[in-house]
């Protein structure tokens, strides 16, 4: 059989690669490596307590729907918690506008399985997140790449790019953007550049999925308007995530939409997993109900401001000149430039030596081109594996320049 | 937006339905319904204060590991015991052989993401389990159906199939069974039968997927070889699920297959959610580890096994002439057969006002056979709720045959 089974395999299957940061992540697991390439929250963001306290009152009070199979659509009361943190921040949806997702993986996958048939063009920036590509890719869909400037995708750019397109009657399914806290650029949109995106969505009629996982993470300047409270006319779909601000081990993530898009999603759920852990669905919503998320965010978003701080200090104090790089107001990463023709992914082999680990930037870029870009993570590393990592880094990139 | 949606959605999303168990589920939530429809567990089978105790001791031991992102494989811990369960079977497998996945559903939809591509036939059983129909049509799969004798799958007939199909060049992707208390049907095939099969898949050199999620819930009879373990190619894959033998609200299932088939169902779980629960991993390690599974599971068959018993004694008594059915060594369903010609849809309605439902055995026939057939679930409903539903649906029976 198993002579055979690469000619079984589904032609999207058959070009399918393992991630390229999971790899890379085996890679770095020697204890002597300081790894700013995975995208983990710190450990100490995990408050265990409140979760056990949580999950046993849960297990207590109602133990048998816990352990039940739950509705596709989701545990009402999570919905409800949802419903009430978007109206904190002015936004108004109802519980019949959320489906919870095994996290925003799944959400990503759930758009493509809805939306893609193989060779369907999707815009997404240059750059864009690795974990939504794949799932594109994984059901034939097309990623076209969009310029970014420093404020996010370039509108006059995407113009350019659509116009071209809808010449060739070709027009992408859909746009893909992170507006917060972008990964891997670390940018955020200012919402005129959101409404700018928007009318041009409007404009050619486009669905657009804003991916939002890291938009509670804000550590100062001014919190912008979602897209989805921009859109007037049901063509934002945002994804949301617990992944970053209480567990990614609970796997629970949301997708907002019309109750209308909504029930696709429900019924692409029913097929691929049935429903999501309603045991750690209801444990989230107690967390949440006994205000010791926003409690933890509160913390956290204090502990990720001191590393991002810590970080770029470090940039400024140990990196040659010609190096420059985004200066996140939140989220888990931020973005190197080299200087043009240097190849981050020579960097990498030099730095893996000198026990330091990074994501090259050019698996973010559907078009092969950032090579001189990288990625790095500060919320994982502690403070002291932030200033000798950022060291070593350096040492690494001066080594490549000949200093 | 919502005017273009039905016109931007995959040819596959534009063909899909949501599962019509659920749908009927619905219609059964009045509380005056006794519902053999679902293929719930017996609450009574869930073991509250184990569970507790076993998440308790792994967030107070290693909390910050159950709480972090895991790997796609699963948790090393849990495939230990899944290795140590089945070599208690005499099925020598090793931790490479194992992905753990969001329970057996998302094996499915992994398995047809990973082989089919849209207008690929695979073989199924008639009757063939709805969920796994639902996975296949949502890549674009088509099912050919293959007759059942009281032995499963019939030999002469798949033989039939297959040769035709060889003739068209149409050949399958795989063929897919459940060899173990059938769902719906609740058949158990005899190994001879199972060989007889395998030997077929052997001839056409074709894929064998063993979905397997009651096979541990046997209450007589003899314990019959995966095919997995008959397997002496490397063809076999087995879909295995912790929903019925410990809880569904877990969403905790695994595939087992060689190490190169393993690989592919690793690729494709990466981007459809990236990994599964760590803390609900641990914590059925935990459990399967202090000997609480098989404890509860001995409790659970004695509880299945009485209600089967009472659910066939009901019939014996209340059914009119010329109704038949299946009588089951395990898991959580039997199959009804209605005279000729008698459509249980239109039984269902008569019943659901007689304040009882069943399932309409045609939606596990992927060629629209089957409309005298019915699937009858034991395992959730109470003792007395046998006797009253059963009382009941024989009184729709004869209302329709006129009595």
């Amino acid at each position: 059989m198993l002579n055979k089974l690469d000619s079984i395999l589904s032609t999207n299957m058959a070009a399918a690669k393992r991630s390229a940061i999971r790899e890379i992540l085996k890679l770095t697991q020697n204890p002597n490596v300081i790894s700013f390439a995975g995208g983990l929250p710190a450990e100490k963001s995990f408050t265990v307590d409140d979760i056990k306290t949580c999950m046993n009152e849960v297990l207590e009070t109602n133990g048998t729907k816990a352990l039940q199979y739950g509705t596709t659509e989701g545990c009402v009361e999570l919905r409800e918690q949802l419903v009430k943190h978007y109206k904190s921040q002015g936004v108004e949806i109802g519980v019949e506008n959320i489906v919870i997702t095994t996290a925003s993986q799944q959400g990503l996958d759930l758009t493509a399985k809805i939306f893609i048939n193989p060779g369907d063009k999707v815009i997404v920036g240059l750059p864009s997140y690795l974990g939504g590509l794949s799932a594109f890719r994984a059901y034939g869909g097309v990623p076209v790449g969009v310029k970014f400037d420093e404020q996010g995708m370039d509108p006059v750019e995407l113009e350019k790019t659509l116009a071209q397109m809808e010449n060739d009657n070709d027009m992408p399914k859909f746009l893909y953007l992170i507006p917060d806290f972008q990964n891997p650029a670390g940018i955020t949109y200012p919402e005129s550049r959101r409404q700018e995106l928007l009318d041009i969505a409007e404009k050619y009629n486009l669905l657009v999925i804003e991916d939002s996982p890291y938009r509670e993470l804000r550590f100062d300047g001014v919190e912008q308007k979602m897209m989805y409270e921009l859109d007037k006319s049901n063509r934002v779909v945002t994804l949301g995530t617990f992944s970053k601000i209480l567990a990614p081990g609970f796997r629970i993530g949301w997708v907002i939409a019309h109750e209308k898009i909504v029930e696709k999603y429900v019924t692409a759920k029913q097929a691929a997993d049935l429903c999501t852990p309603a045991i750690l669905q209801m444990t989230v919503a107690k967390y949440m109900e006994k205000g010791m998320l926003q409690r933890n965010l509160d913390k956290t978003i204090d502990m990720y401001r001191i590393k991002r701080d810590l970080m770029l200090d470090c940039f400024r104090s140990y990196m040659p000149e010609g190096i420059t790089w985004t200066e996140p107001q939140g989220g888990l990463f931020l973005f190197l430039n080299l200087p043009e023709g240097m190849d981050s992914e020579e960097l990498f082999h030099i730095a893996i030596k000198n026990n330091v680990a990074f994501v090259i930037g050019k698996v973010f870029h559907c078009d092969g081109s950032g090579q001189n870009t990288m990625r790095m993570n500060f919320s994982f590393p502690t403070h002291e594996q932030i200033d000798t990592g950022v060291r070593r880094l350096a040492d690494a990139i001066k080594v490549m320049l000949g200093d």
